[in-house]
């Protein structure tokens, strides 16, 4: 098997030279609107899982183009190794603990809870509504089904999708239970349904063209708004257990079912892109891409691979909050870089923010910072240092290259399960041990006492409200 | 830190394509010379250590652009988990056990044997010879120290290196011993030669310089005969331990020692390519790197990293032989494609001889392959299988997607260094499962029948000289 990332033979490279030469001239006089900006998150994808990461067996050349074309990021963290935290710090660039979306008792929204992303929180949709941006939503949201927390009501002009992780709605009596059964895509298990803004359009939904519907969702709201700046959140259900894939990636994936669900997300990259670069609106576009968390492990061959780093989703191992990221704005951002500055999720709120020229709000601390100076290649970020949540435990901190473990807790051996205290912290040097392999905490308690200084400062400023995820359905809803 | 793959802009690219073109139709005339050969390859390099491999820290910015604008394979193999067979498949296209250079009692050449390459191998730069290639090696032999088995002796016109392995002729007086000492770079334990040819021109070799110096002998050979058809075979010592690199790489690299070393051997690839350039004969010239075997993870830090693949040097696990190799002829070989076909060091062979119009020796067997059907991409090559010795032992084979494990034997914690036995063999399939975490031989007994056919059939032709590692320098000579 070969295949070829699209690429200029040398007679197109000469008249593709001449066509930009003179678009971007062109665009340079149009370009006085703020840009347009798309995030497309994928589901459980692991660090390792697409080609410019290093998979050996999942083919990714539409996401391997955007990097070339791009900036790929080689420490880029979410904020959470779970689904509903991570994305609640994607949308306010706040920590999960700031705003009650985290929980060590129910880690992430069940179609039981009521709770959901507070109403005085600022989503990036909100942040950029002040400046005019048309706002669309297209896939998982998972930060609370009842309509007042629904994207429509969180400043999206538009939403389409599954409200929660693609598991959820059990049905009870369609099959076996256990965990057999819970990823096996034969089993019709589940029941979640499409809403369209805030009504049921479809349930169960047809996970099979789940991808290439949120895909040709996005793709005509891009169409539709293209005269004015736009905010496309993308967060596609896939590569989460069960998965399903539309009929042309059927057996397509050497790495097999999993493989071809990632390949069907790599698709409607290109899908989005081609419609950027067909519009002309590459040049006035920022496109990040990047995942809510590391693979979930648990599921064997239907989980995904972190590549070198250690363990997967729902720890705060490498595995579970590095995530492979890429950024992509033709003309802005340079092609070809790889850096390895500090991103998180959260970041991109603030950058969005920024570049749109609207107000990162100053009522509240926000943790996201803004990523220009390594998007523009202009110098360092404010970002020094990371925070691993686990729930409301703060597990661990990274702090330039070295990262301290003071609780530990794996994802996929149920022997070892049990949460590990570590007095004094366990420390990693990630430049030189990135699959964090050897604890040098005796040789280094200045870096030690520093990142308890870290931590310490943290938590001087650390309001932490009620969880949202504890909240019970009203009875009335049930 | 960012780094910058290095890339025109899009005016540079208009007048790059304008060169390139009328330097093609140029080239078209001229070329009637059979193509020029580099084989680059490194020691002990890991899977997942170069940047378009997956690595988050090493920086690799040249083999990055080497796999842009060529051919990179994600399932390439080494004929050995080991140095010296390693070497001797790559050097005659052939499985070291055919030839002696492979031993259950001595896994490779000492400085106190007395064996090396059979006189009556071909090696690649012998096959050469006979089309008139000027046939150079710089760096790491290996296949044996006594003059008659130097490269100058097996077809090459010279030789500029260290023979064997860059840990050998320890000094007893030199510091402590044990594996802490072996290891620690300030522990100059070392005695091993530079040769010119077959004579010893510094001892102790200063290995500071060494990957450095092989570079310029290597582009000093390819300057003086760029006129007529050459083989440059570049074996780095490095990163084999004890690392070493030049003052313009200490302290470079986020990944520490390791990665220093990793980057100055990236930057010697992106000399040679720069050269090769520089001198018009980059459309002239397949150029191939890869790495004898997996990363020595025995060595902590100081080893590498073989990404999502398990374990690494000595065994016959992926990590042990799978190689991070990319393919580079600009103009024949398109750019920026991946391959998952198969592929083996000992193909390098056959495939060189094959594009010089030599002839593949025919009077015994030879495992390589002609690698012209992927290099081309005109379909698939003959290569279905990879069998897996460690030293005389069969270990393992794979059969397209499909690894059967006869036996196992891991390398790094000394409590479970035993050999097991498997009967039935383990199966994993490498296309689902890359990392050999699921053991389905339960459920694929065809598979097993038809991989226990091939090793049948492998065995019936397959006839074992004596080892050559297993002899002793003769006694004058000591």
């Amino acid at each position: 098997m070969t295949h070829r990332a699209a690429r200029p033979t040398s007679a197109m490279t000469l008249l593709l030279g001449m066509v930009l030469l003179f678009s971007r001239v062109a665009i340079a006089h149009a370009a006085k609107r703020p840009p347009n900006f798309v995030i497309i998150y994928a589901d459980d994808l692991g660090y390792g899982d697409l080609g410019c990461f290093g998979h050996p067996t999942i083919r990714t050349p539409h996401l391997d183009r955007m990097a070339n074309e791009g900036l790929r990021f080689t420490q880029f963290y979410s904020a959470s190794p779970v689904c509903t935290p991570s994305r609640a710090a994607l949308m306010t660039g706040r920590l999960p603990i700031r705003n009650g979306m985290c929980s060590d008792k129910r880690r992430v929204l069940f179609p039981d809870s009521g709770g959901g992303i507070p109403a005085d929180e600022i989503t990036l949709a909100e942040a950029l509504k002040s400046k005019g941006y048309a706002t669309g939503c297209f896939g998982k949201w998972h930060l609370g089904h009842l309509p007042q927390f629904l994207p429509t009501n969180n400043g999206f002009d538009t939403y389409y999708g599954i409200p929660y992780s693609n598991d959820m709605d059990r049905l009870a009596d369609a099959g076996p239970k256990g965990r057999a059964a819970f990823w096996d895509p034969k089993i019709e298990y589940w029941n979640v349904p499409i809403l369209r803004d805030t009504e049921v359009i479809e349930r169960p939904a047809d996970q099979t063209t789940i991808t290439r519907r949120y895909t040709e969702e996005a793709i005509s709201f891009i169409r539709a708004h293209q005269e004015e700046p736009f905010l496309v959140y993308l967060p596609h259900s896939m590569v989460h257990i069960p998965l399903f894939r539309s009929d042309d990636f059927v057996g397509k994936s050497a790495r097999g079912l999993y493989g071809d669900c990632v390949e069907e997300v790599d698709w409607s990259v290109g899908q989005v892109l081609h419609t950027l670069r067909d519009l002309n609106l590459d040049e006035q576009t920022l496109v990040f891409f990047s995942s809510d968390n590391g693979p979930w492990l648990t599921f064997n061959e239907h989980g995904g691979s972190a590549g070198l780093l250690k363990d997967g989703k729902g720890t705060t191992f490498e595995g579970g909050m590095r995530e492979p990221t890429i950024a992509w704005w033709p003309g802005r951002v340079s092609s070809g870089r790889v850096t390895q500055e500090l991103g998180s999720t959260m970041d991109i709120f603030t950058t969005c923010v920024t570049l749109a020229g609207a107000n990162v709000p100053t009522d509240r601390i926000i943790d996201g910072v803004d990523l220009s100076p390594v998007l523009f290649d202009e110098g360092p970020t404010n970002r020094k240092s990371v925070l691993y949540y686990r729930g409301t435990a703060l597990m661990a901190v990274r702090f330039g290259p070295w990262k301290a473990h003071y609780f530990t807790q794996t994802s996929y051996r149920k022997d070892s399960r049990q949460r590990e205290t570590h007095n004094p912290p366990l420390l990693y040097h990630l430049g030189h041990d990135p699959s964090e392999r050897f604890n040098i905490n005796e040789e280094h308690p200045e870096i030690l006492a520093q990142i308890d200084a870290l931590v310490a400062d943290h938590r001087q400023n650390l309001e932490v409200p009620a969880s949202q995820l504890e909240i019970p359905l009203p009875a009335q809803s049930e």
